[in-house]
Order: structure tokens, then C-alpha cells, then sequence
């Protein structure tokens, strides 16, 4: 372990006790105090970003990721409101839950704590920055960051702000700390610096969360990679279905829990393809059919129109963060199980049905962190479950599973108390 | 990854697909068959259990250790009793809560799950065998089971055992598998079997769990290492302290949760410290004294019969696992959370006191699964709490702190009903 992480290791961890203590008005101040500092630091953090837009473009950076990267007056204005909205969350910290009286007279209870110190890691988006600085503020975790390196500059630039604001609030700078440095080897050192951080999040792609995994020592919240499937049973509302395959799909097409694959109960599929093909042509969706749907499919009225082409296997099972659907029909709930068993990432999966009996067949035995029944798959989402604030989906299924929110930054500790009682 | 492994986690995989579903007379009936299978077997249990121990008599292996590895009639009959006892506990699987309605009508809830798969690796204890293979099937996980290569035989004696149980019971033997081939590399290649085991659970010591945090891509439940302090604070009952403090050290001093350093506010120490001595000098505890508790000890009636000696450094921090005893004055309550900030393991923590102030903030600031007030640090242990059945005791802070019951071997998923809903 290099001196540089080992000492950002002891001072998050020394942060850490300070914060456990606050109270929900101190941790609330301190975010009002990092939000003014984010305003009165405007113009050092958009000119930081625009160095590293300037570095970014120098390299062929494409142009999607150079949109994650940007900030502008806009978005640093929507960042801090985002901000001060965190301190208006209720503090789940010392809660008390679970408790009990044994029979020799000890009291026991549950009480909610901090972690102690979370480990971010992310890319392309600097305003993750202040979301998981004063998400973990909030929970009273002190928090190490590192962002990627194509936008060192504007982290460092926000971490500065960050400082200034934890400092008026009289509260420890250590507590929000981000390691600028581009040596890639720092970010392999912070996954194993076990010995101060309690829980790793990764913010990114696949390619980063099985980084963390593999590299880790600390317990990493994978997650935020979606499979998804909506499966039309043969009861289903076809009318109906259409407008929840088409929301699942084109809502927000470039996000985890966007449609991927679309299950048919064959006995439906020539009453209910046309109708969605059709739906879905409308919004530029490319259709990736079996080869029983393309049959269907392409004898359709309209189909002349429609971006129709046989699926390969490699459509099943694939995440396509676009404008893409892949189309396979099924013989029944039986099959459509089973599909979904081997090809889902455990994200988000629906049935559409008019029977109560499948439905709850499906919510039972289809394992992902969230099922759906006659809902679209859009909903799996912090914000809309009213979570106030969205830390990360997990698709993992130790401490959180689904959309984290404040809670699940959070840890418990029993706590007992007797009149001098001993064990017999 | 080895083809053995492969095969051994998708059949895993596969069985925990099936258990997921069983109601709890099925998962009740299955673990009754495993106890009446084991008794069916005891003497091939035995048997193999025999041949263990030659070879590992013949390799030189440790007395006390042969002790854990030993099975009798008589303790495969308790184990045969724990097992049905398992069947007694309530079911959590199926459990809904958090239940909400959103304002767009979507009804959603979480409801408690299996895991899906569980890998247990443990060392010496043929029992753990039965023990972790009762208590996953009980919460419908498939397991992954690992014994040390010393209890080899056993593993496989009591695994076909319960092979037989599950298959007169109907269900898939794959349920429970145990890899009881000696290469050590397969351990490592169950540490990686992200792609179909949920959760590592080491039973062992803190070799074994430091070695499954390097190598896993897996969550890993770490803890049972225990250094515990007990703080007698200056207003604390003295009279009413000193049993605390010897049923904390000696009721059973090679677990966790017994009493490893004695912090003692100095005011208080010469009343107490000559009392507790001569009441730990009875079980022949050795104790190792900082140099004002070494002064004041060593000039009381009777020192001559005690174990004294000066503390060296090493000997806070440490888990004795014996009857080894720190002993340290601290100027009070300050100094005592901040020695135990930088000594404990977080496993368990106690202080006495009349102090109602001093006993919030001690614990609300110590930072460990469990914080007693006024009571025995032994308590920290899923039978005293209550929960029936304790799978392991965990010192990290994600998904379960302290005792791990039935509850702790369960995930959750979110599931949401609508009237066919889309997201605006």
C-alpha cells in the first residue's frame, strides 16, 4: 500500500468517527455549506471542465461521453439543487428497530449507524462528485473518491468547493476526499485498503464493476446492468400491453432498466406483434425477431415501413442501451421462466397478464430486483419508489437489492443494557 | 475455472431454483429426512470420522484440534437434535414489508428471498457440515460446501448422509454439495464462482477469512475474531462489576465475545482492581497490567497468589482466545472510546456504569457489532439473542452485523402491481 492511500485511508476513518456523532441539523447545515460553496466556486469549475473537455476532444473522445462529461451553468445550477434536496431527507441514522426484552432483563435494540467510510469510483460524470458527497454526508459516512481521469480536473475543482464548504460548516475536510492523481494503480490500492473503507461503490460500466470485483477486498455493490424482459401472457390486455412494451422501451431507451427482450405467448402473438411493431416503429425501434415472429411480422400490413431483422443469439440476453428490442415467442409461463432464468441480469423483469395465478407465479420465481405486474419496467428506479434519493441499483443481493437509497448507506449495531447481568 | 467447479455451480444454480419455491413443510420434511439419514449413518460417519483423525494423529496434529475434528455417538446425536431443531425455527422466506402505494397506483412491496447460493468454507468442524447445510435449506439457498482437507472423510460421510435424506424427501441432491477433493486450488476457484454463488461464508480463523477477502469476487461475510474490552466506568457499581468482568473472561474464554482487555477509569482502580484479581486469580487468569494497574496490584493482600506481569504493547489489540487478561487505567471516558477505537475488531464492547449520559455516548461513539451496558460481553451470540439458530457472527458492516440468523441468509426483491402503468 502506497503512503499516499494509506493516509487518505486514516484521515476518511478518522472523519468518520466525527461524523457518526452528528446530528441530522449539523450534517443538513453542511450540505447548505458545500452547496453555497459549489455557487461561489462557478467559474473555477466550469473553467477545470473545459480543460478537461479541451484534453477530452484532443484525444477522440466521442461525443456521447464528452456530453456525460460537460458541465455547464445549467447543470452546475440543477447539481447543487440536488444537493440542498438531500437535506431535506429524513436521517435514518439512529433508528431504532428489532427490539426486544430477553428473559434475564436485557434489553436489546437495533440502532442504525454509518457505514464508517464509502469508496466511490466512477467515470465520465463529475456530478457524481457532489451526489455521493452529500448522500454520504447525510448518512454521516466520510467518503473516497475517485473519479475517471478524463475529468481529474473538474473533480479536483469540486472537491476544492466541497472542502471549503465542510470547512465553514466546522466540520473535518477529510470527510470528502477524491484522489486526483491519474495513476491507475491508486484505484487497485483503494479497492483493497479494507483496513479503513467499509463498502466500495462503483459508478460506470460493466467493465468497472467486475474490475472492482476482481480487484477488491472490500465488499463491492455491483449493479446497474439490465437484462430486461417483459413477457406477454396469453390473458394479457394486448391493447393495453402496447403502450407499457413501448414506454419500457423507448422511455429512456440508454438506461438500465429499458426493455431488451420482448416474451410472447405464441397463442397471442399474431393478435399483438402487428400492433406493437407498429407502436414501436413510430419511436425508430429496431425489431430482432425469432424466427416464428418474423413470420408473423413481415406478413403484417405495414411491415414494408418497420425495422424488421432476424435475431441472432447473441440479441438474446444483451443489454442494448438503445433503440433496439429483441422478439421471442414462448409456449407459455413455463418457458418464459425459464428463458428468463438464463438470460437475465437479475435487473428488472415483468409480466403482463390478466391472471392472478401467473402473476404470482412470475413475482415468485423470477429472481430480479424488481418484478413488475402489468407495470413497465421504467419504474425500477429510486425516485420513483420514492426513495428521495438514488445511491446506486444493485443487482447483487447481499445488504441491498433494487434501488439504494439513504438506508442502504447505512449499517446497524445492537446495542443491550441490563442491571449487571451475566451469562449462564 | 475447472470444469468440477463449472459443474458444481450450475447444478447449484439449478437445484437453488427449486428450493426457492418450497414452502416450509417441504424445506421442514427435507431437513427431518437429513436428521433421520445421519442417524441412519452414524456408523460410516463415524467410521470415516476414525480414519480423519489416525491421519491427522499420524501427521502430529495438535490435541485441540483433534478435539474439534472428533465425532462421538454422542455428539452426533446433538448435532442430529440441532438439526431438527432448525425445523422448529420460522420460516422468513416470503415475509412482505415496506409495503407502499404510489400515487400513480402502482402497489409495491419487497418480500423476502433466498439468497440463491451459498458457499461455506470452514476449517476442523465435521459439524458445520450439517449445521450450514440445515440452515440454508431451511431459507431455500442451495450450498457450496468446503471442509478443510484434515475432515475430509467425514465431509463426504455425512454429505452422502445427506444426499440421502434430501433425495427421500424429493428433493435435488444438488442442493447440498461438498467439494471434498483435497486440491487447495479449488477453494480459490470457489472464492471466483461469482457467476452462481451469492454470498462466502468462512468458518474458520482469521487466516481463513483474510484469505477468502483477497480471493474472492464473491461477498464474504467476515468477522468472528474478537479483541473485547470492558470499560468500568468511575461510577460504576464495583461490587456488581467484578462478576461482569470474570463471567466475561472465564465462562468461556476460547470464543469471540469474551473479555480480552480491561480498561479501568483511574479514580475507580484501586477500590476495584484488587477485588477483580483476586476473583480472576480463582480460575487462574494471567493478567498483564500497565504499569499503574501493575503498581497498584502488586502491593495488594494476597498478590503474591496472582498472575501478574507487565503488559507488553502487544498485548492490547489481541485476542487472547485463553485465560489471558489486559488490564489498563484510562483518565475516563474520552480515553477509553478512543483506545477502543484504535484496538477492538468491532466484535463486542462493554461498559458499567451508573452514568446514564456516559452510557449513551459510549454506545452511540463505540463502534462494534454489539455494545453492552451493564452486562456480560458473552451475551453477543445469536442463541442469547434470541434467534434461534446462529449461522456466523459478523464483524463487517454490509447486509448483517453481529449475529446472523435465518434472516441474514435471505435477500429481498421488490415487487410492484399496477393497472397496466407506464412512466410518465
Amino acid at each position: 500500500m502506497s503512503e499516499l492511500l494509506e493516509q487518505v485511508g486514516r484521515r476518511a476513518k478518522g472523519a468518520s468517527r466525527r461524523l457518526a456523532v452528528l446530528g441530522r441539523a449539523a450534517k443538513d447545515a453542511a450540505i447548505h455549506a458545500i452547496a453555497d460553496a459549489l455557487a461561489r466556486h462557478q467559474d473555477a469549475i466550469l473553467a477545470a471542465n473545459t480543460a478537461d473537455l479541451e484534453a477530452a476532444r484532443a484525444a477522440g473522445t466521442a461525443a456521447n461521453l464528452i456530453d456525460r462529461m460537460t458541465l455547464t451553468p445549467a447543470r452546475l445550477y440543477a447539481i447543487i439543487a440536488d444537493a440542498r434536496s438531500v437535506a431535506e431527507l429524513p436521517d435514518p441514522v439512529g433508528e431504532q428497530f428489532d427490539a426486544v426484552e430477553l428473559p434475564n432483563g436485557l434489553s436489546l435494540h437495533k440502532v442504525r449507524t454509518p457505514l464508517g467510510v464509502v469508496g466511490a469510483i466512477y467515470e465520465a460524470r463529475p456530478n457524481v462528485t457532489v451526489d455521493i458527497a452529500c448522500l454520504c454526508l447525510k448518512t454521516g459516512n466520510a467518503v473516497i473518491m475517485r473519479g475517471g481521469s478524463d475529468i481529474a480536473r473538474s473533480v479536483a475543482a469540486i472537491t476544492t468547493a466541497v472542502a471549503e464548504g465542510l470547512e465553514r460548516a466546522g466540520l473535518p475536510i477529510d470527510a470528502v476526499q477524491s484522489i486526483t492523481d491519474p495513476d491507475r494503480e491508486l484505484v487497485r490500492e483503494l479497492l483493497r485498503l479494507d483496513r479503513y473503507v467499509d463498502m466500495i461503490i462503483p459508478r460506470g460500466g460493466a467493465g468497472l464493476h467486475r474490475f472492482c470485483l476482481e480487484n477488491a477486498t472490500i465488499p463491492v455493490i455491483t449493479g446497474g446492468i439490465g437484462v430486461v424482459h417483459v413477457f406477454v401472457e396469453g390473458s394479457a390486455d394486448l391493447a393495453r400491453a402496447v403502450p407499457i412494451i413501448v414506454n419500457a422501451k423507448v422511455q429512456r431507451p440508454s438506461v438500465c432498466n429499458a426493455l431488451d427482450t420482448l416474451l410472447v405467448e405464441r397463442s397471442v402473438a399474431p393478435q399483438l406483434l402487428p400492433v406493437a411493431a407498429a407502436a414501436l416503429a413510430v419511436h425508430g425501434v429496431d425489431l430482432r425477431c425469432d424466427e416464428e415472429a418474423l413470420a408473423i411480422l413481415s406478413d403484417a400490413p405495414g411491415a414494408d415501413t418497420w425495422l424488421l431483422k432476424p435475431a441472432a443469439e447473441s440479441d438474446f440476453g444483451t443489454e442494448f442501451l438503445g433503440l433496439i428490442l429483441s422478439i421471442k415467442l414462448v409456449s407459455g409461463i413455463d418457458e418464459a421462466i425459464d428463458f428468463i432464468a438464463a438470460h437475465s441480469s437479475g435487473h428488472t423483469e415483468a409480466i403482463l397478464t390478466r391472471n392472478a395465478a401467473a402473476a404470482e407465479r412470475f413475482t415468485r420465481e423470477v429472481d430480479a430486483s424488481a418484478v413488475f405486474v402489468n407495470a413497465s419496467t421504467r419504474f425500477n428506479d429510486g425516485g420513483q419508489f420514492g426513495l428521495g434519493a438514488e445511491v446506486a441499483i444493485s443487482t447483487q443481493k447481499l445488504h441491498a437489492r433494487g434501488p439504494m437509497g439513504l438506508r442502504e448507506l447505512t449499517s446497524y449495531k445492537w446495542v443491550g443494557s441490563g442491571d449487571y447481568v451475566v451469562r449462564a
